[in-house]
């Protein structure tokens, strides 16, 4: 095993970009459904969440963890995973990620809580506040609706290390994305309040609250391509943001999972003194492609502007895969740059680190 | 020789869009273009087909098939393929091939027919009808347009196993794709008539077309991306296909060629239930790049959702090269993943039998 | 070392698309600021333009070329390049790149001089004329515009090789690219005229500036995709210039670095006998990457089609870098395709020769 392979198995990492893992059992067709992203229907009876990229890693890595043969069956996989109580099966799954601190984003329903999670012992905790939450609430407040919002957010960023917004599926990132006036922002939101302030999709409203978050300062993430097919992928392609990245001002603008557009993400990186990228959730669904995808992650991109995530949400093995598969597939990429004379070990392993934590760490002025 | 090696190299395939093969020779300025897809004009005087990844897959592997030395020179190539009679010629390909069964596009002209492709007796062979032939088949009628369409197609789907629809060379996916009311399809057909009848480039039309074939129920093949530049490349992107796959039920939709946007289309097939992919033409004009092209097919996609096809059309070099390319770069992805760990050999083999056959079988309903 | 290596390792280039180097020093976070291409403000506290893949690759192979130890410290790296003079610095570099034509862009300030360059001693130096430059020269004189821009543009032909165009950083591909009638450019000419003339973003005289070249018939440069952020990289996708390809004529044109748009880019390079494409800038901001990136540009473009360009511009790392990047990323790409038996070792040293310099002394007909 080379330095560097020891190296990139025990650092720490921080989760910069992840969710609540279920707590509580879920029946088989949940969770292969859980191992489709893209898709927002029930799977075919032909299919099986098995037979994809992520299912293979799920069955050469999470079986392994719970003490299987490598690759083992799905139907071995699936009677031994459900032999352990859920909340034991997450506890073990996060805690062998080797993650230092989760950065959760709270804006997705049915698994555990800050609490929960703070529970299992696994690490430090922290908040990501989701942007089109605080407009939620504030919809429901009286009063001035702007002034509610800001109310709210400024509550919550007490404790939240940063915000995030779900724009791409919210109408995605092509048009106008200047703060809007407040005479606009008070009509929107009555009309928004009139139709009963549900799942917020007016554009004027989301514009508002991403500007309120760029003028708190805190690292504002944003959901970027690969997703479910709620979203128009093309919509989710970060270079429509360039105008909004054009003046944003020093908040940090944390792009996050990317795919297929990661090319275009880490030329953004390299562009603004304030873009950052990561790679989570595609990691995950892509198995043993993502080497090739972590690769591509280290093209344009500056090494201080590079984060890890898992994205991890839903069943436990996620939040652990995306570190196993992040840490074997910077092993090859990084292996490779060595072999070929371009990169020192010493480089590699100094990479490793600022990806892996000091960044997330530097960003997020976490202690 | 891997077992993996050896069970890629005598797998039987299902090419599940492909075209006629030549029956008669051609001179030796007609094969060259043809080793070129994008252009639309006879190659410059300083060109030469063969100085292509693909001539230079032809001079490797179709040279071995026709007893000259690897990577001949291509006035040797030329002169050996000449010396066999052009029906010689196909069947040797066809046969080399290792196909089962061809599913044969039907709407392009100059080659061999389904009856003289049955005759080569190289497998099985059934028709894909291409629906803007049906289309120019109904405006040749007398009568009502709509009726005569779904007479045509109703009667070609006695025998067909599916669709086939080149909407990204009459205008691109971009724009309304929903089903056209009756008024407005009659009055579009009054029009076209008028005008003649020849080439449809009507919109309205071509939304009728897909949408008797959606009704069908048959797979719905559509050329996506990578082809000759009469098609808008950037307008042959299958995510503009959004609106219509989400309106388009059970229906299978096959993307065809997809590159560049073979992600997109991976991301597609697992969004659907019903979107499929193959990386039919691009593996052949890839030659030596193509196993980079067969391991990003197999990210986002489920192994459940990929199709072998050669779409060989004209030179037979094309129906075998298309299977030889595929076979190896297969064998080289997957020996990867199984290197790395990722996928067993018991994985690798099953994944092959599906891209090879079994998915074809199972949504072609072929016996 | 293989016969493969050896004669990359020595191969003479043309580098058809490149800039002056300094004569002058610069302080460090000049210096550091031209690893950065994309960001048109100073590189933040927290960052380094060393930590990025051009760092690493100057760390790497320019400090061997001054005698340091393979992946020199950063400050170590520095304290030696600034102990030798600019213009010997220079000198080292540019010979070192083994170049034996350089075909220089003099559209770009603050370096060194096409006779500046001649002076060196370190091959042929020739004139690529910026169509832009000549707009703005043709502004500053009295009478009609486009007789003046004619009359400047046949003066500079007579010895310059190319034209180029930044349309890219003038509001980009996207829109109407056709000739404009004489009297809206005598119109536009009056508007920018009257405007003061400055940094042409007027697009009817853009396209009259491309359509001169067109006339002209040298080869014509454009910027296409990767470059800072005054552009808008989606508008710099090079399938937006189909409508203007397919009205090009004879006329070659030269689509230049093409991150992340290669693919699109070497389609259009099969698609237009007038098309041909190269990676320059890219190469060198890719480092260990560019190997991957060289084997993208070695896919759909016929191997007459591709050239060398280092788009060196300031540093004379990058004159140098962009050639030892080229020479060793086309070694791993082409042995690969040898060593997987798709490619012999003939063709390999053949296209070598095509892309190094006979492709480009036959466009550009150099002696």
């Amino acid at each position: 095993m080379s330095a560097l392979h020891e190296h990139l198995g025990a650092v720490p990492l921080i989760d910069h970009h992840v969710h609540g893992c279920w707590l509580q059992p879920r029946d088989r067709t949940t969770f292969e459904n859980a191992l489709n992203e893209a898709n927002t229907e029930p799977l075919a009876d032909f299919d099986s969440g098995f037979d994809t990229q992520l299912g293979f890693a799920v069955r050469a890595h999470c079986a392994t963890a719970l003490g299987l043969a490598r690759h083992a069956e799905a139907d071995d996989y699936w009677d031994r995973r459900t032999a352990v109580p859920e909340a034991q099966l997450a506890h073990h799954f996060l805690a062998a990620a080797g993650v230092s601190d989760w950065l959760v984003d709270t804006g997705t329903p049915g698994v555990a809580s800050l609490g929960e999670l703070s529970g299992l012992a696994v690490g430090g905790v922290y908040e990501v506040v989701r942007l089109e939450s605080i407009a939620e609430e504030a919809a429901a407040r009286p009063g001035d609706y702007a002034a509610a919002f800001d109310e709210i957010l400024a509550d919550r960023a007490r404790t939240a290390v940063g915000t995030k917004s779900v724009l791409a599926y919210r109408g995605g990132f092509v048009g106008e994305l200047s703060d809007p006036a407040p005479g606009e922002v008070a009509e929107a939101a009555a009309r928004w309040r009139d139709a009963g302030g549900v799942r917020l999709t007016d554009r004027v409203l989301l514009r508002f609250g991403l500007h309120r978050a760029v003028r708190l300062g805190k690292p504002l993430q944003l959901h970027v391509g690969f997703g479910d097919r709620d979203a128009d992928l093309q919509a989710a392609n970060p270079l429509h943001l360039l105008d909004f990245l054009r003046g944003s001002g020093p908040t940090p603008v944390m792009l996050l999972h990317c795919y297929p557009y990661e090319r275009e993400a880490g030329y953004l990186a390299q562009a603004f003194n304030n873009v950052y990228l990561d790679g989570g959730l595609a990691i995950n669904y892509l198995g043993a492609r993502s080497p090739a995808f972590i690769e591509r992650l280290l093209e344009m991109a500056p090494f201080r502007k590079i984060l890890y995530s898992s994205d991890g949400y839903g069943p436990a093995e996620l939040h652990y895969l995306g570190a196993r598969l992040w840490r074997s597939g910077m092993t090859l990429a990084l292996q490779r740059f060595i072999d070929s004379g371009e990169w020192s070990v010493t480089d590699a392993r100094r990479v490793v680190d600022l990806i892996a934590h000091e960044n997330a760490r530097r960003v997020y002025e976490l202690s």
